[in-house]
């Protein structure tokens, strides 16, 4: 079976939309990455950090669905990472209320032997030199590196940033960081710079809008399942990341055209995500619902123009 | 060949865009409506009002692309409907800049005898009696009603506009004026409460982001072609609406699968109406570069998942 190696948070969310709010939950990204890779035929590892505070019932979860927690350190007497933050009416913004950084702050990544040759590595959202270090860790060089960042980090530490984007495959970015990134409002140019810094793969999430995959002239893009009702957008670009980088480790195949189905399967799973709050909704996904939503995205999308 | 009746403004434009500006040139929306349909093997007739000011070389351009003008009467001593706007800088937004109704003030339509049979009317945004006097003009029932709106007609002729909405087949609407039709925020539930007001078809334009048809429980979505630039987008709902109505007129099938390529027809010539100023690139374009187009299309949202 092919390695994913996952790396990003394991945390404490606190989420307000206009549906409700919740207490701390489950969240972060290497969670909703693992919990969405979770759905294809691949060992899946997250490298991450929480503090003694973390339940044990979170982590017998990410066992559960045959997630490696061995990476994972829990440091005593540390807290864990806390996010609070409550979306706008329209869900496509929000205010951050709190950043917790917590044990996240001293954190140095310790990739587990069994994941040093893993064949595909996704670096979740975190500093950039975190995620420069789980990559001088790996013993052989993995079939493909996928980058998610945030314009948290290009604010505070670009140089990193840029240093880390030199060295990856993939990156997947919403619309308005790629803008912030490359300085460029038209998302084609956006795309095309940031191939000059180096990824051969560029994805710009648009959120409900769905996404683009670019890959020097060939474009491809995948909508965003029309949903009756966005209940909490929290982890959907996490979970996209996810069931695009799971399917990819399964599938062992890095072509452009494959990329497309991994960007599909990414936008299928994330249109689950966001129909509970919090990792809800993907903790008792089901194969066949996966299989089910995958036709309504061929419905929505496919058509039949003879071209002369 | 079959007929497509098309009725709304012919006028003049002057348009501001982040990358210039026009002085008055040829616009509205049966002349985008009219030049786009002229790309399929229809007889398409224009119903409008234009005034003695309006030149005789606009005229011969709508003659020269095989549109009837009989229906476009010319108002001695009257002057043509004109509108300015200037866009922003992301070109989503718009800030009308003047609007003189002129010879629209009195506009009644008389539609020409030889279109009073069209299989397919196309009602253009003008107000919703014109477009109700044009339909009670006809003498045998269309194959399909297609009318686009705006809100402005929801501000100031809700009931007339609810009125004609009833005996329509298609209505073609953005997804604020969605949103604002229905009192839904959701697209989903946008789409559902304005079948209940009459339309078996919803088609829903979100510009950039691409556009929407909804039929019953089914959904097919169309992106929009990324661009490099996008140019000017006067005219692009207009030229997506000739598409549609033009590949419908042709192709004689009102299924849910052709509308599919309607849509797609549709927003491909609305990805070249953007690249220029006003009318400009779709009076010299070419049968070949929209079909190339097309494949782009193709490429840009096909894919090959194995259902299981």
């Amino acid at each position: 079976m092919n390695k994913l190696l996952i790396v990003g948070t394991v945390a404490f969310d606190a989420i307000e939309t206009p549906f409700g709010k919740t207490d701390k939950i489950l969240g972060g990204a290497a969670t909703y990455i693992g919990l969405s890779a979770s759905h294809f035929n691949v060992k899946s590892g997250i490298v991450s950090v929480v503090g003694e505070d973390f339940p044990q019932e979170y982590l017998d979860l990410l066992t559960a669905k045959n997630i490696d927690i061995s990476g994972i350190e829990i440091v005593k007497g540390g807290k864990t990472f806390f996010w609070s933050g409550k979306y706008h009416n329209d869900l496509n913004s929000r205010d951050t209320l709190a950043t917790e950084l917590n044990v996240l702050a001293d954190f140095n990544p310790v990739v587990p032997q069994d994941f040093k040759n893993a064949d595909v590595v996704m670096l979740g959202n975190l500093h950039p030199l975190v995620q420069s270090s789980v990559l001088n860790q790996m013993t052989t060089t993995p079939k493909l590196v996928v980058l998610d960042t945030m314009n948290f980090w290009m604010d505070c530490a670009l140089p990193e940033l840029l240093d880390i984007i030199k060295r990856i495959d993939v990156i997947t970015i919403n619309d308005e960081e790629a803008r912030q990134l490359s300085g460029e409002y038209s998302l084609v140019k956006a795309a095309a710079k940031i191939h000059t810094m180096g990824p051969k793969y560029v994805v710009i999430k648009k959120g409900e809008h769905g996404a683009l995959l670019f890959h020097n002239e060939k474009v491809f893009f995948a909508p965003a399942l029309p949903l009756e009702e966005v209940f909490d957008p929290t982890g959907a670009g996490d979970t996209f990341a996810g069931g695009f980088s799971g399917y990819i480790a399964q599938s062992e195949n890095i072509s452009f055209d494959n990329m497309k189905n991994g960007i599909i399967h990414g936008s299928n799973l994330a249109s689950f995500c966001v129909e509970k709050f919090g990792t809800e909704r993907m903790e008792t996904l089901q194969k066949e619902e996966v299989q089910e939503r995958l036709k309504q995205f061929k419905a929505l999308t496919q058509f039949d123009i003879e071209l002369s």
